[in-house]
């Protein structure tokens, strides 16, 4: 395995150890590659809102970590400007989601990135997700080792 | 006060009791109308991400609670069909957020609303959040009810 | 072929037939399928902005179109609420656009199409775009013919 | 009336003059400031759809056209990343149509506006437009003047 390879695993991997929220949420990491991540989170009870299903900020959090995740897999420091969510279906208490994040473009400044959330159980499609990221000139792995010194 | 202007405080009042994630978020309702709803959260360690700042599905989660609190406000069941959320500034560990849901346009089936959040401290704006919801023809209270019998 | 399968193309040959703007934008249909649209338009003179490329809302228009088409291609009248579009690259005089519509979900109200655009020289990708339709109870073919008689 | 009074206008007077697809519109400029603009256009039958409404891309390129116009005016050439919008209801042939873009949001690198079009007879909300742009480091009216030499 080259260094390229490794080097959105390395990222992903220091994200989520970082990332007390998507810890919070339970996400597991399913695969990783360049642009492209796929990850596993169970719905809990606090995670519902009050009209017993799950609530909306929570399948958009799911996505959001897959679209941050694969945004940043190249090493460049990426931060989301705009994200939109459709919503085709409810979710309930115990179902296990799966989102799969893929790049639809990727610019010197900017990329876009499509994220399709599904219930395992059945592949409904609960969640339909884009959103436009800014890339920064600064490296993520750098940023955490200048932070950790 | 007549009961159409007890409504809105109701609905939300029914909402917020059973919404054990708005609950989690530590969401306080400020203020409703119809159609209109202020809330405040102020935000926690284990809202951050990765990079050590409020997740992004955090704030959508602030002004997606907002939202349906205020699309229901007029007792009609309703459910988020599309939402986008821009984030022109980062949110920090303790910051007091603010989010104010407005009613942009209500037909019989369809309702538009926009969402504005801001840090407490000095009004800076961190989500401009956009929605649409289908308004079922179901009333919210007689919901409940039906359920608690 | 079954009717089923003429029914798609039945339809969106009568919407294309009534269709003014999408005729002054040029727009070919390659194919149809239900739920499924692939197009085509040439970007002219008239169409570009203060910039001297392709007016964004142009480029929307190609995309709406495709969305429109593959969404009434059930049969059922079905109008636009929401749409978002990202544009990864700027569109130039003369370039050959191609937009293809993917349905990602179908409920009895609510429909949520893709529709991505790309410029058929190089399939650089120009606009990324998503939208969600509701879905009226109406016949668009019977609604047509009764217009007729 | 001083220099930076004056941008804003300057700016916009070059992009309409230079906007072939604004001009096919009909576009008649209200009121230009920094970050603020409103237009006016009338929908003719070319602008039509399949259903004999106005496309929605017509809709949608005013708006576009309110927000280039809006976040240009400071003078930084910027450039449309991601827009939606909300369709709360049809327009016909012969409306005339108001588009007000405001500025939500203004930092170095990125702006955030939103536009609303209503119908100018009844006030109607006919779009909800809410979009993020990208500010270059160009100056836009040295990019026309080092063009025109």
């Amino acid at each position: 395995m080259s260094l390229t390879d490794q080097l959105p695993k390395k990222v992903v991997d220091n994200m989520m150890a970082r990332d007390a929220y998507s810890q919070w949420l339970g996400i597991e990491v399913l695969s990783v590659a360049a642009g492209h991540v796929k990850l596993q989170m169970t719905v809990r009870k606090e995670m519902l809102n009050g009209f017993g299903v799950c609530h909306g900020g929570v399948t958009f959090a799911l996505a959001d970590s897959a679209l941050a995740f694969a945004c940043n897999s190249h090493g460049r420091l990426s931060v989301l400007l705009n994200a939109s969510m459709a919503y085709p279906a409810a979710v309930n208490e115990g179902d296990v989601l799966l989102a799969e994040a893929r790049e639809e473009s990727l610019s010197n400044k900017v990329g876009i990135y499509s994220v399709t959330v599904k219930k395992a159980a059945d592949e409904t499609k609960v969640g339909v997700f884009s959103a436009t990221v800014y890339r920064t000139g600064k490296n993520f792995l750098d940023t955490i080792e200048s932070e950790e010194k």
